[in-house]
């Protein structure tokens, strides 16, 4: 792809030193933008300081909460373009604490949206949505017609945070698009536990010498490596055609089972792990075996993934090898 | 149909100085319920005193707001049935206050659900959604399989409630059902302004000598009478096959353009009305025609309305001749 459009560009990271947002920092540092990152650092979520080493002199980093309209009001003029990935994403915490979970994912948003229409209306926004506002799919691959049936409080607050994007684009001919993500992975991600993917809390094991726990196994899920999330991102944002669309985006084909991809990581760390029973409080809210179909997204931007899970899991394990202190 | 398992029961209303809530209360009270309404009489919500006159001695009100915990830890031990009809209704301010929005209709119902499963996890709960969550319709009736598209934030935020009342079911074994109404009429509604519906704007005007302005003119509605509503409620809480599930609910057929619905209202009234532009700000958050398909609630509650439109707006009328200062 042409990457001129974020050479010298205004941008904004919601959640920007967080897992994704400080990926996409790095990314968009080396194509020239000017970049604001702004980030709560919230203790359960994705956000260190850590994310964004090696160019944080290439970019303003701002803590702060996005609900906090005088930060906003302070912030927002001027920017292009908005990567809005800020949020919970923690399925488990969203029911032990729901009224977090609204703070988070829908006050937060909402807050953020009433400033980008008031203070930078020519803004391009681009929302991270989640698979989880599907549920329990009714057919595979899952695409963007597939009913949206949140199966937890989480799921029930990224539809609201999504639909927010797109009414805003409707009633006041913003220009917004989604990316309902699926498991993404790589380099700074956080692995101290479970609350972005398991995936986090095995690697972290495996790492440390702990066997890392299998709940089940069978579920097939796919994987995207952050890198490729990345560049879909810079292109959800960049071509016009993908305004005012919401897309699914899956990884590199084909979808694993959870067995598979604990072989496939205890092979490439000499880890071990153990399968499990599912714990009773996260099958009540497990979606069982899911793949998402991201035709549309790929025919209206070209996109297409570059990193199979087996190269992705061993840039990410090579990661942490060199700092998993940090992350602990 | 049976009124006996209302009988000593002990209710919950929420918002049940309301519109609908207090409707109901006259009704439970009827039926010889022990019945407690709790509403926090926010000046832009339909709550008022008045509403329960006659009836204030034969319940317990509590002036107060759901988000209060301690006044829900206080409340709701030892109560079977919550109707909890508590929230905004209007459309326009949930555009200009969206956070206000998000604070009644989500904030509010989390605290009440998350109370509700530690403190009365037998009691059954309905829960009164709107037809707005549809959006503007694909097809007309449109039945509850119909995609969920919200066209405005209030819309958004029902439908996240509405969710919430199906997870705590799926997920912590609740008795929960659901009611989508669709406009509602009757004595006891909001007639100061069209915050609940632009029916209550008309009849005060009509009844105060002022021509009342119908937007358009050919869209079509359906009007369910409120003690057709209020039927449908009782039968929402008491058949156990409605546990667990989501019902249309319309009113008496057929629907009815605007038009035709003024020239009944100005032969009732007397009064006059003006045809005009549909207004910028309320055409984006237009839906267009809708009526509901509410086959699935008749068939398995045997509910049918009893009041058409012309029979209900002759009592709703009447009800405000006498007690519209009140209400200005």
């Amino acid at each position: 792809m042409s990457a001129s459009p974020f050479q010298g560009a205004r941008v904004l990271v919601t959640g920007g030193l967080g897992f994704l947002g400080s990926n996409l920092a790095h990314r968009l540092v080396e194509l020239g933008s000017r970049v604001t990152v702004i980030d709560c650092l919230h203790p359960r979520q994705g956000g260190l300081r850590h994310n964004i080493s090696g160019v944080e002199r290439g970019l303003v980093v701002e803590i702060g909460d996005l609900r906090d309209q005088t930060l906003l009001e302070r912030l927002l003029p001027g920017h292009e373009i908005i990567f809005n990935l800020a949020g919970q994403t923690s399925h488990l915490d969203s029911m032990l604490d729901p009224q977090l979970d609204l703070e988070l994912n829908c006050r937060a948003h909402l807050s953020l949206l009433e400033s980008w229409r008031r203070l930078a209306p020519e803004a391009v926004t681009v929302f991270a949505s989640t698979r989880q506002i599907y549920g329990r799919p009714d057919y595979l691959p899952v695409d963007e017609a597939h009913p949206l049936r949140p199966v937890d409080i989480n799921g029930v607050h990224k539809l609201a945070g999504e639909t927010y994007h797109r009414l805003y684009g409707e009633v006041y001919g913003l220009k917004a698009s989604t990316l309902r993500l699926t498991n993404t992975y790589g380099p700074r991600m956080r692995v101290k536990d479970a609350r972005q993917t398991f995936l986090g809390a095995w690697i972290s094991s495996a790492l440390t010498g702990r066997p890392f726990e299998v709940w089940g196994g069978d579920q097939l899920r796919d994987f995207a490596y952050v890198d490729d999330v990345v560049e879909a991102l810079l292109l959800a944002a960049s071509r016009p055609e993908a305004v005012g669309k919401v897309f699914n985006l899956s990884g590199m084909p084909p979808a694993i089972s959870l067995l598979e991809t604990a072989k496939l990581l205890a092979g490439l760390t000499g880890g071990d792990f153990e399968v499990k029973e599912f714990p009773a409080e996260r099958r009540r809210i497990d979606i069982g075996d899911y793949h998402a179909d991201d035709t549309l997204f790929r025919r209206i931007t070209g996109w297409a993934p570059k990193v199979d899970l087996e190269e992705g899991l061993r840039r990410t394990v090579a990661y942490f090898r060199e700092h998993l202190a940090v992350y602990l």
